[in-house]
């Protein structure tokens, strides 16, 4: 593998320099901004040979560097050792920006390569203004994957209709309001690259990127109807005559750059900046208007039809929950030499016998011990622990079923907890109720929430690096926007319909690792002389580990709310559930009392 | 008056008409970006009658609109009826931004005029954006002011030294600081409007605006030292020799125009867009680096020496506020008829007699009962109310002296108080607590944890519309930036030897006004494995009204919280009060028990 990346890189450095280009930056990227890519777009992986789903690599004539985040700093470190590619940890203080490394690295007049295929154009332009300013060029028709001698071909698995009785809305209908939205901005026509917004405006599904059930695509929406740019081999009849119900023509996927270079120069044509490739943007030229999509709002507040749709797949999703975990103790206990990766198992084969499931919805992750303190930690064959009766087990996981997305994190105990453990899982817990319980104003972003969810971690000089809460598609993507709930301030406020995660946590590192995650439900609260105030819905059902709370620092009002929640878990999930499974339930959601 | 308001807008028309001016923008600005304006640059008040601190005006050839926001949507209706001006409600949905209702009124080629002296740079900027996207002209040359006959002249205090006893940092090492700061952004000098930013840098002051002892004027730096824009009836013979003991050259105001357009095209001129007039930017062209101020962070992190008279100051200033609550009380029990301008003359007497007193921060706010709930309610002959021995009096007042800038609110009852005022009251200062009482990560920013002080009001329903806490000046501006605490998002973090307020309240409209203010400082409170984290300490030293505490709806953290406070407060303010102060003081400082 490691002369395999020199082999790479040397190729690589060879394109560059008949092209004069001095450095080249190779992102984790695709011409759709996904956050998760289909191995067609993986070329830095396959360069550098680091596998994070996030990751920048830049190569010049004699170094090669890949900047990730914290995330990643372990792993990349192990994957790059012994490549020559030095790692660059973003975030930390003392690591430049790629864009001012290169301004130090390179002289005047020299030229930065990049494919403008898989740059957001907001990207690509801020770069360019920042290389610029110190004399360096950037050159955005530069074809790293060139050297790509045995790149894997794009997706080809055939798409489907997703149901209108499970979306709620038919494409038609979508299409109507997102126009309404395009013309609001100004714009006669709207392009779509992003894969989650094109499958939600369409109804149509494929198994094109794992766990994102998404159709790799291109969509132009006109008033007269749309056009969608997508492998023949993708549209069986069925979804043709599907598609042309609804207004929809198909061209080859890579028919698009002529199409759009072909529309009139009078075409007013809404495009994302944030969410469209740099070449697209470049192409349309004055043709470009450049606005937030109306889509992301369309999508991320869901109608009646969806919401039914999460609420019974919520309780479905919580019996497999019951399922796993009362099966993961009881085996744990009764002296079985269970892994990470059993447990990985478990939870599928309980949520796939589920109906209506399609997919997980992303990698479980299953970190016992210190292994629950790497946050994005996915055990293999090499890294598994095996479960011992004592310690904490942080399992994040979901699924992707017709009628909703789930995304659920518990920790739960293998043994008696100890103090130590349960005063970490307490605080967690206060901040993940106390964010629950919120009553806001509308209009409330949920950054302005997020100290909700720290406030007693911070107390005790503890935190958290990752968000509080992430918004989740309907059957697409477990994360999408606009809304979320972090440190990071996004404007987008959060509006009844949208359904979020809320997932403190605390992470001490060689020791464990605890997460708290419920998805809810934006809804609304009260209307008073102070205008409206929206609250939060909690659609997870599922029990939280009663062993970890340690009472005495909780308030009489965080209690109440746990069991009310609990007395909502056991009623909800009860009635499908038998034997052990159903016990377990009712043992593990009785009342705690002060 | 409102003769003269007719009079005043035909004159203007007449000049537009001249000019080609289809519609003028009058903002309340001046070419120093000032909150508050010396009335020199009172145009826009004197052009309407409108006479808040907030308010743009519009006038066109039909047409005259005051766009202002909720604190004066009162006072403007009153002031504006009769003029034909219409009021523009700013922040409610359906009212349209200034460029928007322009782009719907105008058509295509007419022209917009401004004065380019009292518009930032960023605001002409996106102003010219917006219009020209429907095709209308800016012009930034227009002067409304041509018309005002009988302007005043610009404020011609004498200025003075603001000794560095009291400020801590020499000028000489104060610019040193900042140039510092002007070539880490790539500029060889820096050209400042900003009044506070040319006080705090220079050390000096003079009287130019009412409450704020800043000195009108522009200042020019470079690393051979500094040019001082001013008029030269303000600088007396000490204030000149102090002045070129510190490197500072002085030209005439009216001279840095021509001083600027003169400067060599590779003169790289540090300017702050948002806070440097658009006609300076416009004149600098390609020699201004527009970056921001490295002004803004030296100025609002304190030093020893400042915050030392802070805390002699907070002294001094809390025990004239008890011994002028003490006085109100007493007065009003025994019967006496006061009103509410004699509650602000009461606290002026007794702030006035402390050593260091050189004026008042800002015009008090007594709001007794209904006119507690106007958040920017000053009193006037007509207006005042007489205080009777029942209900709630809101008092929110402070003062310049030479080691420190004041600002403090107390809510105070003047009889026996409802279970609804106690409740109200409770309600605010559980936020004030959550918001004095946080531990913080370093880095994090005020909008992060403006909820906090939010969120048990938020939970009943109920709401504050202003901000929760403004940076404080160093006997400068009382409020300051660039840090604040509020919904807005505004990405400075809270640093340590920052000031900024903590003040929460509750306004019921037609019945009472709540609000609690302290002045709190940003420190360290602890670093442990999870990073550096930051508390505040709180500098305002006075009680809070113990009758008003519903401790029925406090935690037993929440009232020990209070308790220390006022253990600190007597302890500090006890040695310089005696007689019926001294047994108020110690009888409004008693311990709380649940």
């Amino acid at each position: 593998m490691k002369h395999s990346i020199a082999t790479r890189l040397a190729d690589l450095r060879a394109l560059m320099e008949r092209q004069g280009i001095a450095a080249a930056i190779v992102p984790q990227g695709d011409p759709h901004m996904s956050e998760y890519l289909s191995d067609h777009w993986q070329l830095r992986r396959w360069l550098s040979g680091f596998t994070g789903s996030a990751g920048d690599l830049v190569v010049t004539a004699t170094r090669a560097l890949l900047w990730t985040d914290s995330r990643y700093f372990l792993q990349a470190g192990e994957q790059l050792a012994g490549t020559g590619i030095e790692l660059m940890k973003d975030g930390l203080e003392d690591t430049p920006s790629i864009a001012s490394w290169l301004c130090s690295e390179l002289s005047r007049g020299q030229r930065v390569g990049i494919d403008g295929m898989t740059f957001s154009a907001v990207a690509a332009e801020d770069l360019r203004m920042r290389l610029e300013a110190d004399g360096i060029v950037l050159d955005a028709a530069f074809d790293p994957a060139a050297v790509w001698h045995d790149r894997p071909a794009l997706p080809d698995a055939r798409i489907f209709e997703h149901e209108v009785r499970y979306a709620g809305l038919s494409a038609a209908d979508k299409m109507m309001q997102v126009m309404a939205g395009v013309k609001a901005r100004r714009a006669d026509s709207m392009f779509i690259s992003a894969l989650d917004e094109i499958a939600w405006i369409l109804n149509i599904r494929a198994n094109d990127v794992t766990y994102n059930p998404v159709v790799t695509s291109f969509l132009y929406l006109t008033d007269c109807g749309a056009t969608l740019f997508i492998d023949p081999a993708k549209v069986d009849d069925a979804a043709a005559a599907y598609l042309r119900s609804q207004g929809v023509d198909t061209l080859p996927y890579s028919a698009v750059k002529d199409f759009l270079g072909s529309l009139p120069a009078s075409a007013r044509v809404l495009v994302e900046g944030g969410r469209t490739a740099a070449s697209i943007v470049e192409l349309l030229g004055s043709r470009a208007v450049k606005a937030a999509s109306p889509v992301a709002m369309l999508k991320a507040c869901k109608n009646e039809v969806q919401l039914r749709g999460v609420r019974d797949a919520m309780v479905r999703d919580g019996q497999a929950m019951v399922r796993s975990l009362c099966e993961i103790q009881t085996r744990v206990a009764a002296g079985e030499r269970l892994t990470e990766l059993d447990v990985a198992d478990i939870l599928r084969r309980h949520r796939s016998a589920s109906p209506l499931f399609f997919d997980e919805s992303f990698g479980t992750i299953a970190g016992y011990g210190p292994h629950g303190a790497i946050v994005h930690y996915e055990a293999d064959a090499d890294s598994a622990s095996t479960l011992e009766p004592r310690g904490l087990l942080l399992i994040d996981s979901g699924a992707q079923y017709l009628d909703g997305t789930t995304d659920i994190t518990r920790t739960i105990a293998l043994g008696t907890p100890t103090a130590d453990e349960r005063r970490d899982f307490t605080l967690v817990m206060k901040g993940h109720i106390a964010l629950g319980a919120a009553i806001f104003p509308a209009g409330t972003a949920g950054a302005q929430l997020d100290a909700l969810a720290r406030q007693y971690l911070w107390r005790e000089g503890l935190s958290y690096l990752h968000g509080t809460g992430h918004g989740v598609g309907h059957f697409l993507n477990v994360h999408e926007g606009p809304q979320s709930i972090r440190l990071n301030y996004v404007p987008t406020p959060l509006t009844p319909g949208m359904i979020t995660s809320n997932e403190p946590g605390l992470y001490r590192e060689g020791i464990h690792g605890i997460r708290c995650e419920n998805l809810v439900l934006t809804v609304e609260a009260m209307t008073t002389d102070f205008g409206r105030f929206l609250r939060f819905e909690t659609l997870t059902l599922c029990p939280f580990e009663l062993s970890l709370f340690d009472t005495a620092l909780m308030t009489p009002a965080e209690i109440e709310w746990l069991n009310e929640y609990h007395a909502r878990v056991r009623e909800a999930l009860a009635p499908g559930l038998d034997g052990e499974a159903l016990r377990w339930l009712e043992k593990n959601t009785r009342p705690l009392t002060l």
